[in-house]
């Protein structure tokens, strides 16, 4: 194992990931965002640009790493000035960073038509950014932007700049597929020509994911002789992003062709963190995860045939790749019309619900399963009323409260101002302990004040779901047409930070929704212990 | 270029698709989905399992494509059964599809411990299977569960499943990585020995994104030797899902490397119409499109700010490897959009508006449209809201008809019986001519209710509408959590046949879905040349 070579991730998501179509970090996210990297093992965590923006600039005015290598980004001096008298060079330069990766034009047709600078200028450029940088104690690198595409049109030019940089001392050269066009296959040839250019471990691979090759892109690279992988957190970056370092990292320590060749920054314990931090950062950014995603997302090790979900409890290593648990995830066997009774057992052990495989309530349930699942119920993204469903056929949910009745209206008309509003709003008669409670709430909506009304007096059960809140809520028409069903699934939360998901399906949409908002507070009183109707509290 | 070779393309959105969690096509979403896929051009559109459940055998019930080989997914026989006394295989052949694919365990390992079969026995499963299929009439495929696995620990069973395919006359030998565990370069070496057991155009590759690299090991399998490639819809499939068609499409057309070597079955058209058909069918499935999606996502061609902005309009090859034209989709320049209006000028073509291009209302258009955008509105799914309001911009559209107030009212109690009831009224206040016209209705819900009495009596306009009909009704929540906004479409046909989709967007889905009922309406006065307001018959 001591023969394996060091391969080196340098994470963009602050620099490049920035320039995500609604992304937008404060100074803040930004420094939540390098200590998630520092405690994940990258080895460098690109920042921004100094002295492009405020944020960047203040970032930058202090180091943010630990372990990592805290790196600025800035662009190569300009023609007809010293580096000593380029400002946006020396705000790089003076930025509290101890590496700097400046991005440099390395095609002819780039250099000429965009820069407007001769090839040699354009060459003198990158020697002269490097040697200042590598004079002010900084690793220097150099961002070869569109070499593939610079390749193509003339290799020798783009070889000259690969060359240039390293001569004048740069630790890194990172080839860049900037528009994300080039194929694996001459992503490696021609990597197996630039490494004569700069033999060892100096070439990095910049991949974006526009044919939704990046990460294939990179691990091409690394084959053909690049040592430094960069990327960012879940793939963000402009337009359909960069390599994603979350699906890199895992296939890097996991599977032998890399893990018995290359030897990475992440522990196997940052390995196991790897989907809370990909789940964390997607907060962080406000986006929905990708359900989807390799290894992180939640369906990444769900199974829905019964035949497969069989196959599965023999020997996991039928369907899985990896072990869910090597990535901080975990293996779910989705009840569905399509799963049997192993599936439904296993579903059970996850929801908490110990039961005996013999029970003979079991089957009762089984069919009680697949007949709401024939009605529109999905209880495969509905856990928490799957749970309540299972105890009540096991006997374990005591009542709590009915509804004698609710009603809901929404009106539209003019108010006095003569402007046109709508209007909901809605009657909740509740019974519990045999006393009718009745309530009444306006709302942004009908489902939204039936919510409000709902939740606004359980009598005695009030302080139980005080901290209860909804977080989501989902509708979905199935059958379009006129014997249309509606699924609402409704997300909630607490003070301790559980989320579950509930489900309500009717022809009627409010009808539907009430049923998810129902099973919601029952499962939170539930879980909170709550005494059972006519038992003291 | 009639020395390219072809290269087949083969759906199975509807099989392994129907694997994705969350994921339930009915038969109608099955009907549409075939039809999508016949249009874009593919080969074969596997439809599903005829047998394994009643929505599947429908299906199978009549022939659903017209272009591309409609195909059954099915188990090889059972052993110690013939292939005429095995109902599940007969089950499969009676399907009316003119191709049938089967799939067959080719791991020794998988053989012996999950089928519980010998070795030999597995081979004559596969050939039996196979003869008895082309002896039908079908043309036959086995797909080969497990195969890269198998062929690392056993290369020469593996190779044997393949050789017996093809010698009992399977069409395509399709080679599986089930759990996407392989990667591109073991794809390639692999196919590049079992290549030698089916020579000629054979083999096909059928690979999952759980590293992901499924578009990279098609593409890595292309390019050593396989003729078929297996996908889905925008990547739909079990756990991380499958190979995604909607990203291989335009690689396989676009770049040389493939467009030069190998011919497919999709058109230029087809290709201009992927970004629509991606979101369409995101649509029917009820998910939100990804934005970042190659080619076809709403971020692919975006740029934000700065530098790359303003490379691209001297230049979009800068920043674009292909052209989003191409792929039905189109530059977005996110602080100055120059492209809007050329954009805008050739949506109004395709609603049929006509217009002159120095129109100074066009402006005023573009601006509604973007900002009605950033309040949720979709207009690329509702052309006849988009229509509506283009030709309203244009002073197109007259008064018909206005509504003064509405009012919704939804009632849970008991009835006469002691039943639970939900009931659902609505009450409608519409000024025709000047004229009050007061309606009310019950419904299934309250939208239904609503629309009954919307449509129930609009005075002289009533004949105009009499065979107006809603087919379906989409709502979507946009921004999940506390300010979330609904948006709903509504789709109608009337007796010409004609169908169109509506759009509303509000906090309260009751007036989302009463905008997109009226403009729906609206639609059909205009379409029929319903007299405007105060004017006469």
């Amino acid at each position: 194992m001591n023969a394996r070579e060091r391969l080196y991730l340098f994470d963009t998501t602050l620099r490049d990931g920035a320039q995500t179509a609604g992304v937008d970090f404060t100074l803040q996210d930004k420094i939540m965002v390098a200590r998630l990297l520092d405690r994940l093992g990258v080895d460098y965590v690109e920042g921004g640009f100094p002295g492009a923006n405020p944020t960047d600039t203040e970032f930058f005015s202090a180091p943010r790493t630990e372990r990592a290598v805290f790196t600025a980004f800035g662009m190569t001096k300009r023609t007809g000035r010293s580096a000593e008298n380029d400002p946006g060079l020396q705000g790089v330069l003076q930025a509290k960073a101890a590496a700097c990766c400046f991005v440099a034009k390395t095609s002819d047709f780039h250099v000429v038509h965009a820069l407007g600078v001769t090839l040699d200028q354009n060459l003198e450029q990158i020697r002269d950014t490097v040697r200042a940088a590598v004079a002010a104690g900084k690793e220097a690198m150099i961002d070869c932007e569109h070499f593939f595409d610079g390749f193509k049109a003339n290799p020798a030019y783009a070889l000259a700049c690969v060359h240039t940089a390293r001569e004048a001392g740069a630790r890194w050269v990172v080839l860049c597929d900037t528009n994300g066009g080039t194929l694996p296959d001459e992503v490696a040839a021609i990597v197996r020509e630039a490494i004569h250019a700069a033999p060892g471990d100096h070439l990095g691979i910049h991949a974006h994911d526009d044919m939704g090759l990046a990460v294939a892109n990179s691990l091409a690279a690394v084959g053909a002789g690049v040592r430094q992988i960069q990327g960012t957190l879940n793939g963000l970056g402009e337009r359909c992003g960069n390599a994603n370092l979350v699906t890199l990292i895992p296939t890097l320590k996991l599977k032998p062709d890399f893990a018995e060749r290359f030897e990475i920054g992440v522990s196997d314990e940052g390995l196991a963190s790897l989907s809370q931090l990909s789940r964390a950062f997607d907060e962080l950014v406000n986006r929905p995860s990708n359900r989807y995603a390799p290894y992180v997302g939640a369906n990444a090790f769900a199974t829905k045939a019964g035949i497969h979900a069989s196959a599965i409890l023999k020997d996991p290593r039928t369907y899985e790749h990896v072990a869910p648990e090597s990535v901080g995830n975990r293996r779910r066997l989705l009840v569905s019309d399509q799963g049997g009774k192993s599936n439904l057992l296993a579903e059970l052990a996850r929801v908490g619900v110990e039961v005996d495989k013999a029970d003979p309530r079991l089957d009762l349930l089984l069919a009680t399963v697949k007949e709401r699942e024939a009605l529109g119920y999905s209880y495969e993204g509905a856990e928490a009323s799957f749970a309540l469903l299972a105890k009540r056929a096991l006997g374990r949910v005591p009542d709590f409260f009915s509804v004698e009745s609710f009603r809901v209206m929404v009106e539209r008309r003019h108010n006095a101002f003569g402007e046109r509003v709508t209007v909901s709003e809605a009657v909740v008669k509740a019974m519990v302990d045999g006393e009718p409670l009745m309530t009444a709430a306006e709302g942004i909506g009908p489902v939204n004040a039936l919510d409000v009304a709902l939740r606004k007096d359980l009598g005695r059960y009030q302080p139980y779901i005080a901290d209860l809140k909804l977080t989501d809520y989902k509708v979905r028409i199935l059958n379009g047409g006129t014997e249309a069903v509606t699924r609402v699934l409704v997300e909630s939360t607490d003070g301790d930070g559980e989320v579950w998901t509930t489900v309500g399906v009717s022809p009627n949409i409010i009808d539907a929704s009430f049923q998810a908002l129902v099973d919601s507070v029952t499962y939170k009183l539930l879980k909170a212990g709550a005494p059972a109707e006519g038992q003291p509290s």
